[in-house]
């Protein structure tokens, strides 16, 4: 099958190179760059030299078909909604890693992005990409939404929890960790590498957006309206988040009850592994040892003086949090195996 | 006057060492190291190399009076509370920078440290020293205990609200960001550089001993029992703490009201700022900026949707969160400037 | 094919339970570990937790030829040389990781790694393990030397033109940056990270061990003795290895001279790339983007004002520098495909 | 003495403010910068908050005579020579960081920066403000060059021996390992924090323009005409330098003798540190150990078996790489004591 990437010199779109061009079902028909048309696409991504010849395209709606079987999509938010619909039309399958399709009330997108969506009508066609609780949807979707980074590690660690009656609904903190390549690959002063390293900035203490999916799907699975209290922080490494989710509840329960709910949840799950170890350094999930897999990682721990819950999610932002999960939709939206392409394990040390 | 140091070996030690070879009010008289004994101090502290020739003394109590006029304990926590007694009772002012002298309530050191107080009829003598909070006392004490780094970012950032009615006093969250000079200068595998670069490793989620000292203070403040659920994270830096505080309240207060709440605290604070820009990379608290200075910042943003005032500070774990509160306190009980040896300004970029 | 590990725990061993849990010819029948025996191997190797429930056995040489028909050794230099006569009359391959074997020149250990040789009569049959200079060796050989990792980016650098007459042979500098991993997995004061980051700490400037198996294979290819001036500096990082090689020449030759030579010498190679670019961030090696794959990038710039070449290569120390290279010896060794297992593109950014 | 700085938004201009806010005889009347005229300095400048209330100027030639007695250029290469012929006149002294004034041969400039100097008559009455070898010419001064950074590091190490006859005068190597505040504070895709963290970037093998200005000096030193090989690497920190310098000599010297010519050399400098230690983790010049502060740390070591020298030499680029130099310069040319608002030890770990 021949897939195409627009947008492909951001740092999603090098990864979905990356990780495509060792997959054994696909090759890659086209990638496009407005910045570096004409240029090899391993100047851009240097990792890829040796592997490919591949050159960046300009972006041309007209040749995406002529080029392509399956498109992934990494533009930055709000460039996909403006030809989205033509694409569908054209009858290709289509995995969008921008915010533009993940939110179902288009009135979300004025709150929260600032812009009024373009194709309302595409929203409640569009799947939300996150295979441990759509994977049923995705296997029929034309068009996939990938999850945002945090929202992932979010939503992973407190899905199995959320719909518990004891859980204070309204108290729910998720204080984030974040490395650089969230932030994109346009070089900006708060990104200038004297700038960056050695920091723990609290970048977003409040408002961010991906608030308003990490709600969507939260009350989604719980059937009740769940707000999420969000602060994100920019820490000194490249790749990673970390969510820490503290919880209120007025019964709390057993470490051997949690793990119970967590184990039944995720049992199946291929790229979900409940780290939670009462030996060596690594007892907690840390974005460290996830660096290049597709492994999401949750842990947990009980403060009973405080009645509190505390989740722990790690993940590579790249990977789980966009490029490797988009591969895991593809797959499975083909019928694939879900892991093929993906199953690898993290570097450690790294 | 000549001051002596226990235990100068450590991160702790040498920070004094660092900072008092510069007091122009004082001279070291004594600095002893188990470890080092008989060893050039700038040979475990590199940065000295050039400003002293002292060396490590062992550890001797009969020698410390006859050495120097006023100690400063920077042993591991459980060391000074064996020989503080006969310390005290030579009339020598002292000030530990260890954890065994903190809490008021003998029955928290076997809680929180697992060990029964020696010298418990020492607790209600001992004063804690923060100067924001105790000045007055610190001015007249003999015994002075240094508040933990931690619980010094943390006690800063809440003890301007924490007295007001509308926060839910059992639902206050601090998630901490730590870099790893807090973790003391003796190497293990969880320090080991190849393990600890790049991490945001959870290495206490819940139970963090600071809790201990932070209730106890911000009780003292509020005149309520107050309790804090505390999580501690090592982040991939050396020096620096940020304490993102999450706290809920029945009725949200105004930016404006809560700047004037942190601006009357803090107005004749001279190593309090309060940071909250609406331009530039730094708007709010961050260790990088702190760096080798005696500054704690903070910072606020109030999330509306959620009820929730976040609060940020930010210090240097091992100036204001250790070294140069001691020395602040050591200028209070001496009656001299309190600034005397500390107005520094952080590094930037570094 | 059965494959063992001795000395699995260290940071070679973990890299070979990596690379060899996802190579498709072989299964891992024994991981060995002193220190750890009886543990889970993802409790030291954290990216394999849901891989593999592997555990650790002692060490033990007469179970070894029940559990695996061929035997990678990760153990410390000086280890195997004690055993690995008896492993030999076995029967069974060996690549020892380890400085062991690596030396022609039995008094060259003496020299360099203060120790005699226990089975000195070894020293001939052992091949250098270096596919790129002795791919045929290593296909008929029962005892493989895996260079060392700063030994491979020296002489894959340095041996397409050391035979050539006009450089100064004894003026050959090379000077090196590495990753806190090719330290071990031992801590220590020095691995400490609040010491060791943002280190550039030069912690061998002169007498290197590596320069014994450097000049052995230098002198070897260019029929010459060779001799090279070593210095080596530990660098703020976690894997990688930069070598960047002064050479005088008499004649200085043209830069379109120099690619030929790197060209044809290394046309076949896979896991040589000759890395000069005009354009792009990325037109040197750079140890960054080669983290956790097999390549060896290698790159050049000429110094007119001075008859100089600056060669530069750059690898992972524990894939290319190890690891890697041992399971390239493995696949030759057994007539497979040398990429098998190994074809995998580093990381970007990371 | 009324001081002002012109460019005072980059990383030099940043550090002169730092330093000079906490010198004893002056006082900033002050500071310029086209890009942030009318904005405080500490929004820049974070660690400034609550030090100073000073604002950014926009440049103006005519206000300069007006609001100070003395003034430091830190302006980017090429600015300064536009218009310092006026500022010659108005009797004011001036210190310039920047490149502009350091070369004697105004066809260095062509040669290096690829422009014609404008006012090549000043060239020789400009000093060379390195205060180790023009001390007395500087107390004269009434335009002092500050070095580059590099070129002090390189110097500092090289000038004790480089008149030795034993050295091979065209076979000097240096090789350096920067930090990223050396490359200034304007963001670029080089700096972007995910392209920078991690790298052992070889971004000048060859042809470093600081080469002219060793080149220069060392002759001078020397009586001969010496060259120098450069190569310059970006390494994972963000101030600092280390130099490493390779020299080969046809009688090589016992370590005592060294010992005895760098003690000579430097015995009166206060700035200077011999550092080459038998124990600890410290052995050599680190730049780890100096951030922030003037020292410039020296060590070396012995290669027999090559008959080769090796120098080590370190420093904080920002400050004894320029604005700590340039002070130590302004205190000379006042006749105030060298190490005036100088004398702070670095910070040990950070």
């Amino acid at each position: 099958m021949k897939v195409g990437i627009l947008g492909a010199s951001g740092y999603v779109g090098g990864e979905l190179l990356r990780l495509l061009l060792r997959h054994p079902k696909v090759e890659i028909g086209l990638a496009t760059s407005r910045r570096y048309a004409g240029e090899f696409t391993y100047r851009v991504h240097p990792n890829l030299r040796g592997w490919t010849k591949l050159k960046f395209s300009p972006f041309n709606l007209s040749r995406i078909t002529d080029a392509c079987d399956f498109l992934f999509i990494a533009t930055p938010h709000g460039v996909s909604s403006n030809f989205m619909p033509q694409i569908i039309e054209t009858g290709m399958k289509v995995i969008d890693t921008s915010a533009d399709f993940r939110l179902k009330n288009s009135k979300d997108y004025v709150k929260w992005y600032g812009w009024e969506h373009k194709c309302p009508e595409l929203l409640g066609k569009s799947i939300y990409g996150l295979p441990e609780l759509h994977r049923e949807e995705i296997k029929k979707a034309h068009l996939v939404a990938c999850p945002g980074c945090m929202a992932t590690a979010a939503i992973l660690a407190l899905a199995p929890v959320v719909k518990h009656e004891d859980i204070e609904k309204n108290r729910i903190i998720i204080d984030f960790k974040v490395g650089s390549s969230g932030g994109g690959s346009h070089p900006s002063m708060a990104s200038h590498h004297p700038e960056h390293f050695n920091i723990v900035r609290p970048y977003k203490p409040v408002g961010h957006r991906h608030t308003a999916e990490i709600e969507q799907e939260l009350s989604f699975i719980s059937g009740k309206k769940i707000s999420v209290a969000m602060s994100a922080h920019a820490v000194n490494m490249v790749r990673g988040i970390l969510a820490t989710c503290h919880l209120f509840l007025t019964n709390i329960p057993s470490v051997i009850d949690i793990w119970r709910i967590y184990r039944q949840f995720y049992q199946d799950e291929p790229f979900i592994r409940i780290v939670r170890d009462v030996k060596g350094i690594f007892r907690y999930p840390d974005p460290k040892v996830l660096v290049g897999s597709n492994f999401c990682d949750i842990g947990f721990e009980v403060d009973e003086d405080n009645s509190r819950l505390v989740l722990l999610s790690a993940l590579d932002n790249l990977v789980k949090g966009a490029a490797g999960t988009a591969i895991q939709d593809m797959n499975l939206m083909n019928g694939w195996d879900e892991k093929e392409g993906l199953w690898e394990a993290g570097l450690h040390p790294a």
